[in-house]
């Protein structure tokens, strides 16, 4: 038997960003598989149950949670990214054959979109055999600029997305005034001079919870740091992500 | 009365790229405006009733059509392009001066995400006294990179979305291997090196039309210009997107 493997976009904490291509993924599926990382609470185990019970109403879908392995930080980056998929991927592997008697169809629900900054599709190309199928989501990019009520780009203007690691390490991307910066966790726009540069901050985007900051940098830069600190203290995990633009 | 103006990203063509908050802000609205473009089929008309008609189910909405404006290509683009969305500006408020009695919450079907290349906020931002919204939706970006289940990035690696005029008068990104490039009108890829380049290009993506074809660049290149060709003789309109990747 070759199974399909969904992985589903769902946004980013809103359950109403799920797409009807997205619900109707959930229906048809025989298994949605759930992680957990133990007691960490940015697994979003609870949103996704949540959207799992608004979707799957009537359905014969089969829900079941397995555990996630913990990324090894301690060694060189590249290398510990790639044992760590490795590990998640024997994590599906064991989570289909414990809970998939049957299942020709089994989703996962990733958080965003599984083009952008997610490992998932590198993790399902480690397992032979899965017919792997994407149903695309909103972004946090998208949820962003959403609730900046901003464009991404200027007009005609290209605009380049990157990671917190990068920007700190090699500075303003070359070629564009607008810049995207996910997965950073920890602030690495301090590193810019923030003469004529304005960003747009969010985290928990789409949740109850959401923050946003925009203004100049050089305004906005210590406010953002002490929102992040006490918001991250207070909920025990933070998301965001923040555009940042030269002024023409 | 202040006007709410809801910006709707409604995906790329099919109606199930629609959220669950789409949906929600759709039937909220008093009034949805639908553009038509005359007899231009690109301009979606018939399918943003489709999704109005799948939504609205039971909504005491409203749904008027109004004419755009035709941009005037003759001129200097920048100019040309200010002047045309100070025209689609003046039509907006024509129609809901025309259609919105009593509406105190207007809605527009935005064609993907209101934030990627798309100019609704900037005519938005040409009518004071307005309060708009937007609720994200599904990109061509994403809907290109779910057809072909591909990462956007490499890991930790950043990428640049820019358009095909671009791409064509300035070459290659600098600082990026990854490479989006959306409203390209002529195969601006043709103006490129196609050694060690990778493409994955879609055209109608997420309808029943989609065509998709991917691989090297120099081996791909004739065979999209035929196929895109043939395919906008026929339909009467194209909308396509490809992603470019240097081989490391």
């Amino acid at each position: 038997m070759t199974r399909d493997l969904l992985l589903i976009g769902i946004g980013t904490g809103n359950p109403d960003h799920v797409t009807r291509a997205g619900i109707r993924a959930m229906r048809a599926a025989d298994l949605i598989l759930i992680p957990r990382k133990g007691a960490d609470k940015a697994d979003l185990a609870d949103l996704r149950h949540q959207i799992c019970a608004a979707a799957l109403e009537g359905a014969d879908t089969r829900i079941a949670e397995f555990d996630l392995p913990v990324r090894d930080a301690s060694g060189e980056y590249r290398a510990g990214v790639d044992d760590w998929h490795d590990a998640i991927a024997r994590a599906w592997s064991e989570a289909i054959d414990r809970h998939g008697a049957g299942a020709r169809t089994v989703a996962l629900l990733i958080w965003g979109d599984p083009s952008l900054y997610d490992s998932s599709l590198r993790i399902a190309a480690r397992l032979p055999g899965l017919n792997v199928r994407v149903v695309p989501g909103i972004t946090a990019l998208q949820a962003l600029t959403a609730a900046h009520a901003i464009a991404i780009n200027e007009i005609g203007a290209p605009f380049t997305v990157t990671t917190g690691r990068r920007l700190r390490d090699t500075g303003w991307p070359p070629g564009v005034d607008t810049v995207a910066v996910m997965l950073d966790g920890a602030c690495a726009f301090q590193s810019l001079d923030p003469d004529g540069i304005d960003i747009w901050w969010g985290a928990y985007l789409g949740m109850a919870e959401e923050l946003l900051v925009s203004g100049p940098l050089a305004d906005r830069s210590a406010e953002i740091l002490s929102i992040r600190e006490e918001a991250r203290a207070n909920h025990g995990w933070i998301m965001d992500i923040y555009l940042l633009r030269r002024r023409g």
